[in-house]
């Protein structure tokens, strides 16, 4: 997999799930989700996300994979209801970076919850 | 953001936390969680999972996308733990596309769901 | 263990719950999570959740125990913060009842979903 | 609402679920819940964890308490398919009780999560 393959991974899914925007909820499972409304995606994220824990328990690569999909998949539903894109979340992921930069954030994160914590 | 920036922020996330892996958890966030292991990240994922919910329903799109990334971000470690790469999930989703084929997959899944399912 | 022991468990913990209210955060964790607000026990809710998920997973029966406890507890803390006491919500599951009426609730659902879905 | 019939509603729930265990997955929901096994279980208390969330976003008690409820019955099913009972549960809740104890316990779990934690 080359490079821009693989950007073309995230940015066409994006395009395809906005194309289906408004779309037959009887023909397309994004529209469907669009016509149910914001609660009914989110509720696939709390959902993906827990076949993801169950995955991961299992250690079972193929399926964890497959989940990691759907939960990722489903995350683009939810960023494109509210006009945000795939490249909206790896521009954040950069900014963090460095990596050293995204570790002081999660270990400031992790401060601030000893401290004010729960 | 060009394609290769784009397809670099993943790849480069998950390179750099390979070489997170066995270092020192004092000083590396990503390193603490492979100490702690693997009900330690997968329960991240439930918890930013649980983020993205709330900021989802608060419609407040800075802070749906910073958690969306910390969301991803840990299933990026989930995966890294199993042997996985972001790649493995891009190449899922590929597969599945054609978007009709993806939407396919979904609306076969809702239909499964539909006979066997509670 | 008899009834009214077991009904005061509910009960006796929901007044302690209503009683921390106000309190110093420095001395009690409900006081702390109702000074962080909303948000902070509901992610406690999403974070207790996914521990019950791992714990049956491990088929751990005493992990499992207390994790129940933990979300039970938890999701007590979000009813008191909505003015609200496990009785309602036992109230909600006797209404439900006679079982058949739990079940057919839970399938006219499931039906719903079957229809409508995802 | 006495004591009695309070705790009843939990021990009632309790007998009822087991009764459907084994039943015709086609006219019991809890049956057809066992039929389908230990991540269908599982994953209910994530989706149900999921709306109790959303539930508590919204600031809606009647939307509140039912999600509770829903929450509540799908944990009854994990712990009946693991030979535990509500009663279990509520011990371990007493256990920890005087609620000292039990914030005490929280507030310990809190400072450990502040050591060891990521």
């Amino acid at each position: 997999m080359d490079a821009s393959t693989s950007d073309d991974t995230l940015a066409r899914l994006a395009a395809v799930i906005e194309s289906r925007r408004g779309g037959d909820p009887e023909r397309s499972y994004v529209a469907r989700l669009f016509a149910k409304g914001g609660d009914a995606m989110l509720k696939k994220v709390g959902e993906e996300a827990t076949e993801v824990v169950m995955a991961g328990k299992d250690g079972d690569a193929a399926k964890l994979t497959a989940e990691v999909a759907d939960l990722w998949f489903h995350t683009m539903i939810v960023l494109a209801a509210h006009d945000l894109r795939p490249a909206d979340v790896l521009a954040e992921l950069r900014r963090r970076e460095g990596m050293s930069g995204l570790e002081e954030f999660a270990l400031r994160k992790a401060r601030a919850r000893e401290q004010g914590q729960p």
